[in-house]
């Protein structure tokens, strides 16, 4: 079963917006035996939407058409598919009910513009957005369905899983798409590649191995898809505990799941906390953390020492560390270190102290060189890393080198 | 002059991965006068990335393909090319003492797998990778011109600058494709709509208007496409000043920036500083703020108080506070804030607490519940929030509402 995912507006062109519907969708359509065969972006445009309508149509039965639904004049999407599927626009009863609620609830006037939210197709099925005021819509013709939703992410997702997904279920037989993937650090791909050639050339042809390297890190993921799920769990745990086997050495976790959750699954397993002391970072490394749910366990809290007045202040580095050694060095980052396992109760800790430019950098500390500390009261280790990126970028590689150091600081210390 | 953009990987297909190479490549192509037509992503399979390079010819003259040039197995899109544009593989002399040169930099063993890096089809003009070892492919065919790129983003970035963009800006002569974009806060598009519509329906054919709603906020963009770039921007210079007067009461600031480099233009603009302490926000405003460049002239740093302890050592904040009236209350946050400012010598500060979800909830205070406090030594406004969505998307809503707040309270000091 082959689905196409149709994205639409011009702030997709533009790249104003950054399309993070589409891997959301992609996921869960996964989930329930669908493949995405194809992605496609189109402008407000007449022609090149109803252009993608035609083209998805040939490659795939299940078409999603997000975008274009507003109230507004660039959303276009909805008469267009009025014409497309011949049919005439109608007042829906149900649906105008639900968005004069919305504005009763919000406290704010109702007017024309909203109520035309309640008008769709005759041709179609209404598909309820609890989540606003713009309607699902589900169209049938030849051996497709084709499903219009609204662009913005939270009511996408409310469609999907409240309408779409069960439909899809109940109306296909689906085969099972099931992935296995490990997460591994400190060697390239075309090195594992190598490892694990004579592994690879003998995977099952309905077997799928890819390599995604991110930061430093290479994932390394298996597919299978096939109607006996069982068979198929049988055959890949197989698979996945001989590919286990020949990257064990730099295995950081056998799960798909991002660094910082196999960090904090570490710390639970461990019955520890932990805490940072970000400057260069700015907190991304807290954030990262904080967004996996039930952080709170294990992560008591962050200073982001910016300014030297806060590494003075707060974390207690001495003004003449910072003079003499300047903030990036490995004496400022240690004293952070030590500063906030003083300050708070954490077992183990971050500290972060760079340059990330675009400005700042000197000759002996060019924009990209970091300074990172981890470690307890007991035992700190500090490394010098050197990146060659925007700011964003050395960023996000500073905050993913630090978890790295942290969680194999941790699993170091259980060898002992 | 129309682009398209091929990515490729069954990682952008399976939701593993979000695209952000599109909207950056989308960016740069606009700025010298290219207009992306169609965005589409296909797996890693050859009869769909060729059916993909046979339609995407048919609407664009400039195809774009990033993807699939890794060392690896999976990595299908070099030997392809090879085969579209009829070539054979040969030795780029140039590329394989590149790819030499980095692993000796890098101190690893250079095999086969890598070296096989520096063959590129005899049909193609290769586009040299700084950044990696992938070489940038470009082919000609028919009226198109198609480059390969690795999907990396880093390295694709490189080639685009280095190479792609003065490329193309060399061989055609491009029109302009100017762009304003102002920013509103406090009312919905529909609202804006209905306010602006007189004007809306007299502009210009050639003018398009967009309405782009997230986070509570609405963007208006104008967008107009032309020859003569003089001519442009003054009729859009006119058009954006008649609609910064229609929407002046919503309006944050008349720049496509984010609205955390508003607020630091704020600042710098008042020579004035700023801190956070964030519970429930786990450091995500720290970070929105510190990935503008040069924040450090504005901001302090940030404690993220997410354990009790800490919230009590480090911000002050009453035990009994805690205890009496919970830590997502008013007097928490109040509390938080007014630490914050005694701790550090930032002028103005955010603090935020609030359940997140998708645990913590309680019959008073539901998973969305937040308290956020902005403001000063002098004063200080907290607000009670309600957030109806999945975690991230609450982090997100808590720092832009946050950050929001903060804003329009110092704008307000001004009016006084």
């Amino acid at each position: 079963m082959y689905a196409s995912i149709i994205t639409i507006g011009d702030e997709l062109l533009i790249g104003q917006t950054i399309d993070t519907n589409s891997a959301w969708m992609a996921q869960e359509l996964n989930k329930i035996g669908v493949w995405v065969k194809r992605r496609v972006a189109v402008g407000d445009s007449r022609k090149d939407i109803w252009q993608a309508l035609d083209e998805e149509s040939q490659s795939a039965q299940i078409i999603l058409i997000t975008g274009g639904l507003g109230p507004t004049a660039d959303d276009i999407t909805k008469p267009l598919l009025c014409d497309y599927f011949a049919g005439k626009m109608v007042v829906n009863e149900m649906v105008l009910e639900h968005v004069t609620a919305i504005f009763r609830r919000l406290n704010r006037p109702i007017i024309e513009r909203n109520m035309k939210q309640a008008e769709v197709p005759d041709v179609c099925t209404v598909l309820m957005n609890k989540r606003g005021t713009a309607p699902g819509m589900l169209f049938r013709k030849g051996n497709c369905i084709y499903i219009s939703m609204p662009g913005v992410p939270h009511e996408m997702k409310g469609i999907m899983t409240d309408e779409v997904l069960p439909l899809l279920k109940r109306e296909y037989k689906m085969p099972f798409i099931l992935h296995r993937t490990l997460l591994t650090a400190g060697v390239g791909e075309s090195f594992i590649a190598e490892k694990i050639s004579a592994w690879e050339e003998g995977l099952p042809s309905d077997i799928k191995l890819a390599y995604l390297p991110n930061y430093g890190m290479v994932r390394l993921r298996l597919t299978a898809t096939g109607a006996n799920k069982e068979q198929l769990d049988e055959q890949l745990d197989h698979l996945f505990a001989e590919l286990h086997v020949l990257v064990k050495e730099w295995l950081i976790v056998a799960e798909d799941i991002p660094l910082e959750q196999a960090l904090g699954n570490l710390l639970l397993s461990r019955k520890k906390t932990m805490a940072t002391a970000e400057s260069c970072s700015g907190g991304y490394i807290a954030h990262l953390i904080t967004a996996i749910p039930g952080s709170s366990e294990y992560f008591k809290g962050t200073v982001v020492a910016y300014a030297y007045d806060v590494k003075e202040d707060v974390l207690g580095v001495q003004h003449s560390t910072l003079e003499t050694k300047g903030a990036v060095s490995e004496e400022t980052v240690t004293e952070m270190l030590n500063g906030l396992l003083q300050k708070t109760t954490a077992d183990y800790g971050i500290a972060t102290s760079g340059v990330m430019g675009p400005g700042g950098g000197t000759d002996d500390k060019p924009v990209g060189t970091v300074w990172v500390a981890v470690g307890s009261r007991e035992k700190m280790i500090a490394k010098r890393l050197h990146f060659r990126f925007d700011r964003l970028k050395n960023i996000e590689l500073t905050a993913t080198n630090a978890l790295l150091m942290l969680f194999q600081f941790i699993e170091g210390e259980q060898d002992k």
